[in-house]
């Protein structure tokens, strides 16, 4: 389990999948493109879901559960989205024992039979907004899949909301997706990019797709997050109209937003390395992780009981800790273990320590060790955990920054493309060349940026001023 | 939405759905069979699986995800397994555009893809215990439905446990037989009994199922909750040996347990009157309602300076709450509707209470009124609450031994299946009569009772003495 990762010099997508192994964090299972996530990785999932799930409910969202099983016909009521999806799609055919009259899909996603449901709920504007969420599994049938970034089965939440207004759907739609930013800067010590899709990259049935990108440690994109303003493409598909303040029927406005498991391979990308898993403190299943080490057992009383004043102050202070007493492995063993996992701070205490009542503190992000007495560190480790959090994310947006560059001409997006990283630009392009250069570099438009750098611009492609500023990378 | 529900005495099956779908509960889907779990429903869902979450990890358990496909081929590795799950399987035989090689099950539970993975994980006995639970949604096609309690598809929770003795395992079949009673007494407030299933209604591929039944209103049985003891049977159908302590391979010993969203029915039918839902504080999504009476903005501003220090009191003492400030409906629609959604609590409070600072309580289980001085009222609120959900379980505990009869001849036992209750009694009967007492009286051994009255007693068919307690009963 704690031997080595093949280098990432030497084969990032082979480091990847070692490191999702040997952390324990998922697993292939017998069935083609489906993971099993294991104790450690679902462990991560609860984090990120409990801090969603919190920013949910503050901004007035409730939770509910639909089926996963929708009719075949449901998918094709709304064409953008059936062309989107139907490729992806696992079908029932049977059920107990017969065949069914109708096919039933397995939820690539579950617009459709939530605004079936919709149709009964909604009748005036005294029933919207209608803000729910549902965490569940979806299918999606993938060819090339890889545990987490994208497996046929995956864990999610999808948000469907409805609205009186387009205004107001649009409004939402801005409102999650600065949570996912929320979640990903302040929990996953993750910069991302903010930003509009292209035509070609938005979501089947969407208006608007907004999305966050986020640079991995190979400096491709990853989209970690999506939030679409649907208009009443789903109302009328299912024709789900409300009666207005003004006596007037009008069919209703849509938002749907979500994020998955897939954001547990973007923590391990971004953050990990030749030594395996870098945790940032807020989504560490465990945030210190204590090592005990003696030969007697009068060494281990006297080690113990330092052990025991430590957890009592994590407790004290709402710290997930670990304590590795395992006596069936080396403290050497153990080190590697834990570095593997990523847990953010390793503290180790031997007979000498415990004989000057310190012990010894090691980053795991930076490597560094320090020897500290045990009240200094009780004092200061809250604090330490917020520190490496913070030199994180800092470290990870240095490396983005580092491999950004902003090109003029076609000729340097394909020089930076090819070199790795991201090309900034402006953009006044087609639909048409989108493709071409997809075709030619690999690289798609990842986002037009909320947050640009200059007002304005002569497009990459065309020369045409422009004022849309986007990114192009290769992505995941 | 707050109209009347048929009366229990006209037709319970039609009272329980008109309770479900007028306190927005749950609804019916388009999929035959499945329903859908509406926001104030998958609150309660959420209480129980954050109470039962909790109880796990304090028992050393973690949660996983595995794949909810199965392919067809492992769920007949257990003989008996198969046989019990084949007629209620859901098929998927196409994929991605194509038909699949092998048709893949949407799992009806998870034993078999669970054990091929323990396979996997299990080596020796250090990696023993192994404590896993997982919290997901299953497919079981059923014939004929009832919302919340017989779905197609439900969400539960499956823990499946590997231990290296028999012992342990059972230990721990037990242990969480326990956590089920516990979850059902002091939470929803609903009496149990604990016993072990016959031969007959044991889980397919268990060597022992236990079991918690619950009473309710119309004196049915429900089972609320199974714990199964498997022996070494998946082991031996998935070959998961393990290396012992004294270097000999051997078969894993297991465990396997579960609840679902079956509770949320048992909570409204065991506690439901002709108003609506009663439900117990602790899984109570609000515990206490506040209805703010006014009609013009002077007694407005009066009555919400009490509303707001209320609302800070119920948030400093943790207590759930919602203000129902709506104006469009009247405060006589606002009572019915939330005797309907069983909230423990309502606070009224008009213009003339604001006066005397003062307000009306009203308790949903017993229908009392009483006038109270604010002060009084916000320091003896947890206590009512507390006083209610323990009122609650007495009187479902004085319902349920009020009707129990103690029954020595097959005649009585008609009589009591008959008029409608549990028949406690001895058994040393077989198989065959236990299938014959079910065909001429639809009753079934519910369990063979952990806590007996009586030591022994002679067998209620055959004479012959028995220290096996049973409930006779008509189930969900």
């Amino acid at each position: 389990m704690s031997k080595g990762v093949t280098p990432r010099s030497k084969d990032y997508a082979k480091w990847y999948t070692d490191v999702v192994q040997k952390a324990e964090l998922a697993d292939y299972s017998p069935v083609k493109g489906c993971m099993v996530i294991r104790p450690y990785g679902y462990a991560l999932w609860e984090q990120i879901r409990d801090f969603l799930d919190r920013r949910f409910k503050e901004t007035g969202h409730v939770n509910a559960y639909f089926p996963m099983l929708i009719p075949e016909s449901f998918l094709k009521k709304e064409a953008e989205h059936v062309e989107g999806f139907a490729p992806e799609l696992a079908v029932v055919t049977h059920g107990g024992g017969k065949e069914l009259e109708e096919p039933l899909v397995i939820r690539p996603t579950s617009e459709t039979i939530i605004w079936s449901m919709y149709k009964k709920w909604i009748n005036s504007y005294r029933d919207l907004p209608l803000l729910i969420n549902q965490w569940a599994n979806v299918v999606r049938w993938e060819m090339r899949t890889r545990l987490f970034l994208r497996t046929t089965e995956f864990l999610w939440q999808e948000g469907h909301t409805a609205h009186a207004t387009g205004e107001e759907a649009e409004e939402e739609a801005h409102r999650m997706i600065d949570v996912y930013r929320q979640l990903c800067e302040e929990t996953l010590a993750l910069p991302v990019h903010v930003g509009r899709k292209t035509e070609n990259e938005k979501f089947a049935g969407a208006v608007n797709t907004y999305t966050i990108e986020a640079m991995m440690g190979d400096m491709r994109a990853l989209q970690a997050g999506t939030s679409h303003y649907l208009g009443q493409n789903f109302a009328k598909a299912f024709d789900v109209k409300f009666q207005s303040e003004d006596n007037v029927m009008e069919y209703v406005y849509a938002s749907s937003w979500g994020v998955s498991t897939r954001l547990v391979g973007a923590v391990i990308m971004a953050h990990g390395d030749d030594q395996g898993l870098i945790l940032p403190p807020r989504i560490a299943p465990y945030q210190i992780v204590i090592v005990p080490i003696y030969k007697n057992p009068e060494d281990k009383e006297k080690v113990m009981e330092l052990v025991n004043s430590l957890e009592k102050a994590f407790k004290d202070q709402g710290i997930r800790y670990h304590t590795d007493d395992r006596e069936t492995v080396s403290p050497g063993f153990k080190f590697n273990d834990w570095e593997m996992k990523g847990v953010p701070l390793r503290v180790e205490i031997g007979p000498k320590d415990a004989d000057k009542n310190g012990l010894m503190r090691v980053r795991r992000d930076t490597g560094e060790k320090t020897f500290l007495a045990i009240d200094a560190f009780i004092h200061s480790c809250k604090e330490t955990l917020e520190d490496i959090q913070q030199s994180i994310y800092n470290n990870r947006l240095a490396f983005r920054e580092e491999n950004t560059t902003d090109v003029a001409t076609y000729d340097e997006l394909k020089e930076v493309i090819e070199k790795g990283g991201f090309a900034r630009t402006f953009w006044a392009g087609d639909s048409d060349m989108e493709n071409r250069i997809q075709e030619e570099t690999k690289a798609t438009i990842r986002c037009i940026l909320f947050e640009k750098t200059k007002e304005s611009g002569p497009c990459v492609m065309t020369g045409k001023p422009s004022t849309e500023q986007v990114i192009f990378s290769k992505s995941y």
